[in-house]
């Protein structure tokens, strides 16, 4: 059995009884300096906050204590898989966001174009933020070059961002970055650091030094820099440790890659979250665990946009009776992080929780926040004590011992 | 990268952010029987109380559920360093606490005088604690002993108490102890437990045969009795895994020799909190992490004195606004373990913690105490979690993964 789930998948059974975990992206918050409130406190939420006084409630932490997650880690947590132990590189992360078909023996990389000044020095390391149309010609043009039976696929991802996957047989992710996070420096050459990578190090220079000769009269993208390079990592499927049929609902790219790397099955969503309910609605026979991912929390929160990210509750929340009418055995509403508005980024915040089921052992909240999560049932936990917990609720497991 | 520390240093950044952990020894306490409140609860501190409100609390555990901490892993876990771990040996621990210069190839033990009976069986284990100006006086006449390039030197302690380092070439500290740790049993010889220890057991018994030569007539303290072999342990800076330019500001020598140990710079801190915090603003530009050991509260604690402890809180209450005028970016103030007045003893009860930020999440808490800290909204957190959190809390950790 995979590392970390002995436990849990020798007592998962297959049930019917159907769990939704809705991600609310970034749902921690900070108070607002001019009323100490922070975001869920803020917002006009009567469902939510009528479903916290039945339901148990918590704070968790995706990582560790202070640590700030990226979106792979955070979601990796709530799925159960300790984000210390199963590791997405940057490379495989943005194929996923581009919904790529990364194949497993694919070697991907997060590309930059950057600018080099007259001594080959770099200026930018994002070329100014270059346009995406600019980019994309870029990497059409750098785009389809091979050596030695290996394809070098170059993708755009968003305006100086694109990928390079390296596709052919024996390849290794055993490479060195070449950004090397400051200006004034040269770009840094590809190598192997360990033998079986030498392979593709050999292609990765040679693509960089095609790339060099394609670029050098553009303005201001006249030079890469690859890093994060990495394979498809080897997930065990949610089928395999919970026994679950899985279905994920969610309208960005990175999150529909997420869900794919733990075996979900990836279903149509729509563009809105009313579309996400109406695919819920429809594929409700056909899983027993959903995976409903809502994007604006977090948008609004990176934006620093304290009102948005309460409206973005509030849109929530007027919603909720369409899910709650579906009566899921066990509904989790949670973060994968926090990205309080007032920080405008991710943050190490421990991120409110609250499990509704017919088994929870409610307490005596008065709303859905983290002050009221703070003094919950569940008290504070790893995230990664969510999946079991949700099983548990919708007694998917048996007893552990005689 | 050290143990325990792989994923925080790959995160932390060096950046100009002020952190000061304000370490009140022995804070936690317990209920007067009389009134029912603690040392916290009964005092008048009105600035600590005040910043409660607009603080995170919690209430942190320095080794583990019931484990009473000494002075040496309750410090350990408030940096960040695994107490069950990073071990520091009785007899260095002795050593440092007697601004001893303790060499990396030492092997150091903490030395008893004990009182022999006619049969060679120890009839007092502290040679009825003899006074310090006598242990000192033989002392003397036990340093300066060597035998093969080993030099055997003997420093007082306090009462009983003194330390033996052996210094000289490959010497290890794999040793047994001589204290059987009953009355009427002889001691123990002191024999190597791995082969390359035999040359410091020559010494070592070679010391102890000239001790009990030289000790005969002497009463009540007629032998030595030594243990907590133990050399320098390597542990990583404070610059190393957090990128921290730390600076202690410590009165009494153990606590400055323990911030040595983990690379902190040692300032001078005068005999007086006012003193302290003239140390605090006259390097304020120096540092950007400043451990403030603050002795007090644990002596009262220790002695049995609850009202005595009471004043200490009340004392460092007053002097809180110098420190606070700094506008240091986290406070974090908080005890290395409890003191009961009532135990007069450390014990194993959790320790109140407040850290205070621009970024921290207050609760609703009417106090600093151990009542508020239990409802807190940092919950119950190992110590070794409060370095993190002052470090994210400060901005100085990145993004855990994209």
């Amino acid at each position: 059995m995979p590392a970390g789930f002995e436990t849990i998948s020798g007592l998962a059974q297959a049930t019917p009884s159907k769990i939704v975990f809705l991600v609310m992206d970034g749902l921690g918050g900070l108070p607002h300096p001019d009323t100490g409130r922070t975001e869920l406190e803020s917002a006009q939420a009567p469902v939510l906050h009528g479903l916290a006084a039945r339901s148990s409630l918590g704070l968790s932490t995706p990582v560790a204590a202070g640590i700030t997650p990226g979106s792979g880690p955070g979601h990796l947590a709530l799925f159960g898989y300790d984000p210390a132990k199963y590791l997405i590189g940057r490379g495989v992360l943005e194929a996923v966001g581009i919904d790529f078909d990364l194949q497993p023996a694919d070697v991907a990389a997060r590309g930059n174009f950057c600018t080099l000044d007259a001594e080959g020095l770099i200026s930018d390391r994002r070329a100014g933020r270059i346009d995406s149309a600019a980019a994309a010609r870029l990497c059409q043009e750098l785009d389809g070059f091979s050596l030695a039976g290996v394809q070098c696929l170059v993708r755009p991802v968003k305006e100086h961002r694109f990928i390079l996957v390296l596709r052919g047989p024996g390849l290794s992710d055993a490479l060195t970055e070449m950004d090397p996070q400051r200006l004034g420096a040269a770009p840094l050459p590809v190598a192997a650091t360990r033998p079986e990578a030498e392979p593709a190090a050999r292609v990765a220079t040679a693509f960089v030094e095609r790339a060099r000769a394609l670029l050098r009269d553009c303005r201001p993208a006249n030079m890469v820099l690859l890093r994060g390079w990495s394979m498809y990592p080897r997930l065990p499927a949610l089928a395999e440790v919970y026994r679950l049929r899985a279905g994920a609902i969610a309208i960005y790219p990175m999150y529909r890659g997420l869900a794919k790397l733990v075996g979900m099955e990836v279903l149509p969503a729509g563009e809105t979250l009313d579309d996400q309910l109406g695919a819920l609605e429809r594929y409700w026979g056909q899983y027993n665990f959903f995976f409903l991912h809502y994007k604006k929390t977090d948008a609004a929160g990176e934006d620093g946009d304290f009102g948005a990210k309460v409206r973005a509750i509030e849109e929530a929340d007027r919603r909720l009776p369409r899910l709650l009418a579906l009566k899921p055995d066990v509904l989790v509403i949670t973060g994968d992080h926090s990205t309080p508005a007032t920080l405008a980024a991710h943050s190490w915040h421990p991120v409110p929780v609250l499990l509704h089921s017919r088994w929870c052992r409610p307490g005596d909240a008065d709303g859905f926040n983290e002050r009221a999560c703070a003094r919950g049932d569940l008290g504070r936990l790893p995230a990664t004590d969510l999946m079991p917990l949700a099983l548990a609720h919708a007694l998917k497991l048996t007893k552990y011992g005689a």
